[in-house]
């Protein structure tokens, strides 16, 4: 994703600090507490704009939602969105996927949302795609037992090769769709990224991945 | 597939005896002596007409080919491919998929082909689709430790509910490819659904799925 540099990004971010958490470390475990709440939480990691996490946020007033994502040019618009859509079980979160055990604690997490996620189509970048094994490995150990990973993209390779990696770590693959917008799947919430290719024509793939068993 | 019946076909499969193998049980954990050789075993479960099987033996002399389909009125149509091919390393067998296990003995097969299966769309029928757990037990039995299914394609829909398959059943899904024929996947042999499907525009989809470990 290309995006300009926004050097006042930074700043807007620290301004919304009940939205946008600055030291999540200090919550791991106790994610509860800044929702009021003991409704289930369900992150999304490389949150781009935001359309997704506030659409869902809305739709889905009994859970919880945190945006993760790296860049703070990006984040910033998805704040925007948040506060346009006067949602409240929304938080965002600046931060490096890498990095997900340092800030929630063992089984805190109900779902992760991986949406037209970087394909790093070199094969020396493997390492960077959030199907990679390393992140698979942090997925599994925030999600509960037998937590998920809900996957859509339109880049082919990508879907090709997530296949692969999510089987090859043990995981089931569930509710597989080759052209998501010609399926039955209902209530499916567009990214922007989906409705601009979606309109081109392209095929939306998507599937849903869980971990056989947290206990081996 | 729906096929015109032939009351001759099991005659003329008789009069290839040498081809058509008459007792498969009797040749279990020996099929290297039929083939004189021993060279890997490669198996395709529903070989229909039999011009992949006839144009994989011709591709690989140093593989051995046998080709299984269910229905007299259509082996017949790949006894006829065989004899056209003039392959000597091809064996048909006119018996049902389910009872490979009285026909090949443990690790005896070095790889499964399942190409255009029939798709089976109904959910009660789920059992009766070749990719279903009892079949991949089967195909387990007999594949030598860390053997392969290769799968292909053009029923989204079989496809989709195979990834599922596969990996529920804690197979690693391998070169998965999307759309076949676009892909750069090389020496691809077309079967006689493949040539008429792909023409008319539709995408094959193809995978490898591999046991993880027998011994488990």
């Amino acid at each position: 994703m290309r995006q300009r540099n926004k050097p006042w990004a930074k700043e807007k971010l620290h301004e919304y600090k009940d939205i946008v958490i600055s030291e999540p470390e200090n919550q791991k475990g106790n994610w509860h507490e800044i929702f009021n709440n003991n409704n289930p939480i369900y992150i999304e990691v490389g949150t781009g704009k935001g359309q997704f996490i506030s659409q869902m946020a809305k739709k889905n007033p009994d859970g919880n939602f945190i945006g993760i994502e790296l860049s703070a040019s990006v984040i910033v618009t998805a704040l925007d969105k948040v506060l346009e859509t006067e949602v409240e079980n929304v938080r965002l979160l600046n931060v490096n996927a890498e990095k997900l055990t340092d800030y929630f604690s063992e089984s805190e997490i109900s779902r992760v949302f991986l949406n037209f996620s970087d394909p790093w189509p070199k094969n020396r970048h493997e390492k960077r795609r959030l199907m990679y094994s390393d992140f698979l490995s942090v997925y599994e150990t925030i999600l509960k037992p037998e937590g998920e990973v809900h996957f859509k993209t339109d880049n082919q390779a990508l879907f090709e090769y997530s296949i692969y990696s999510f089987s090859n770590y043990g995981m089931i693959i569930k509710n597989v769709s080759l052209d998501l917008h010609k399926s039955d799947f209902e209530n499916n919430v567009m990214t922007e990224y989906e409705e601009k290719f979606s309109e081109k024509g392209n095929r939306i793939y998507r599937c849903e991945a869980q971990f056989r068993n947290k206990a081996r």
